[in-house]
């Protein structure tokens, strides 16, 4: 299936060079560009943000196990390269980006495009000041799962588009709507002018996560994993909600706190 | 109060090699021994398990810092060492332990020790084949974070006592019975003949969550990260659970997974 399409042999050539570099963030702003590693995520992409995908990269054996994403690529008009291992070795941020790459251009989406859906039901998440790629992720992805309807990234956190970070998303980054760089200030007040009831997740917190109400549109507000929420951000908050721990553990990681939380609104929102 | 400590300067003393030495799992089990990284680890190990702790090493500022630690493992006898910032990072895993490490004798249950607190109420958790260490630590937190009378680590999994394990507890490992070096079948028995219901996690269990009965002892049973359980594993389970997943996310990762099953249980065994 890959063996029509251009060749790319050379891994010290200007284009894998460049692709490369897209793994700094300076790279990536400049040039409006940024990766995408491995068959799941890439599969993603071009299903539900195919318009954002400019090209995509593949060797043989990748491209004869994953025929549906040649196939995609195609079909959306995405520039498509066969390439040695070496060749996409040399372009990825993994030591095994299993066969595919793709780069794509930003997918985030105006603040008041992502809170349109969730003035009725539902809720967001926004994370204030998150700054590991694993959590970042790994709570896009749980906010995917359980149903959230957008991820607000404010500008104090990770850059979404670290290779970590959309690695982590498991292709979620590309099933909701996720609004990057504003400060954390514009995000609260854009919910709250949404009409959302903030919440922010905070061990120390009074209200115990059983007794909120999570049936009325709110917004899950993530703070640092080893700091917490700012003082100014918990004031700006409704309520400051704790998960209870019955154990001797001190606290839950902010990944473990973010899912308790939205696995209980996606219950609230479903009448569960 | 670390200046009436013998010091240890030299980086390259036979000492520090052989702490550093037990970042590999043959040396730890050929000696006993493993090693607790930074003041909460440390704190958690005195408080919990000081007859385990062996040695505590410590930078000047470091002791100053956490006088609380130096005073716990005097108490407990445990020999105490003052260390340059050279010689502490050249025996730890990570770039920055903080100042404080501690070597410990395993600490480790036997299998009827671990399920003699579950007959009558509660739930434990069967790591089966989880191979990633943050994973693993995650894990055992959260099973301690939410009232688990224990945690078996099946001999397929990652070593307990492997540094990114130990670190990713948060001192969980010390609060909660572990049970380690046993294969699963021999698990998943003693944990029948306990009486316990046996609970796999997996996606594509055909029973749901929240239809699940967790008034009952139980016994949670994890799998492996990229390939979920084994089949003969999933056959030996009374149910096997998935966390219903509303959104587009394909799958939960294990952590995330493992975080809402022992949520809900908690609250099944509180009444909540």
């Amino acid at each position: 299936m890959t063996s029509d399409l251009p060749l790319l042999g050379n891994p010290r050539s200007d284009r894998v060079r460049s692709v490369r570099a897209l793994g700094r963030r300076a790279v990536r702003e400049r040039q409006g560009r940024f990766v995408v590693e491995g068959p799941h995520g890439v599969r993603e992409l071009l299903r539900y943000a195919a318009g954002s995908a400019r090209d995509l990269y593949v060797t043989a054996e990748a491209g004869e196990l994953h025929t549906e994403i040649v196939a995609a690529a195609v079909v959306a008009g995405v520039r498509t390269w066969a390439c040695t291992v070496e060749v996409l070795a040399a372009m990825a941020d993994t030591p095994h980006p299993q066969g595919v790459l793709a780069v794509a251009e930003p997918v985030d989406v105006p603040l008041q495009a992502a809170l349109a859906g969730v003035v009725v039901a539902g809720y967001v998440v926004v994370l204030a000041t998150v700054r590991d790629p694993g959590n970042a992720g790994t709570v896009i992805r749980g906010a995917d799962a359980f149903g959230a309807a957008a991820v607000l990234v404010s500008d104090a956190s990770v850059d979404v588009y670290n290779p970590k970070v959309v690695r982590s998303t498991a292709g979620s980054l590309f099933h909701l709507p996720v609004v990057v760089g504003l400060p954390v200030a514009d995000l609260l007040e854009g919910c709250r002018a949404a009409g959302l009831r903030l919440l922010a997740a905070d061990g120390g917190g009074p209200a115990l996560l059983p007794e909120v109400d999570l049936s009325v549109p709110h917004a899950w507000v993530m703070g640092n994993e080893a700091r917490g929420l700012d003082e100014e951000v918990l004031r700006a908050c409704d309520d400051v909600v704790a998960v209870p721990i019955p154990g001797r553990a001190e606290s839950l990681n902010l990944a473990m706190a973010a899912t308790v939380c939205l696995h209980a609104s996606a219950a609230a929102v479903s009448g569960g």
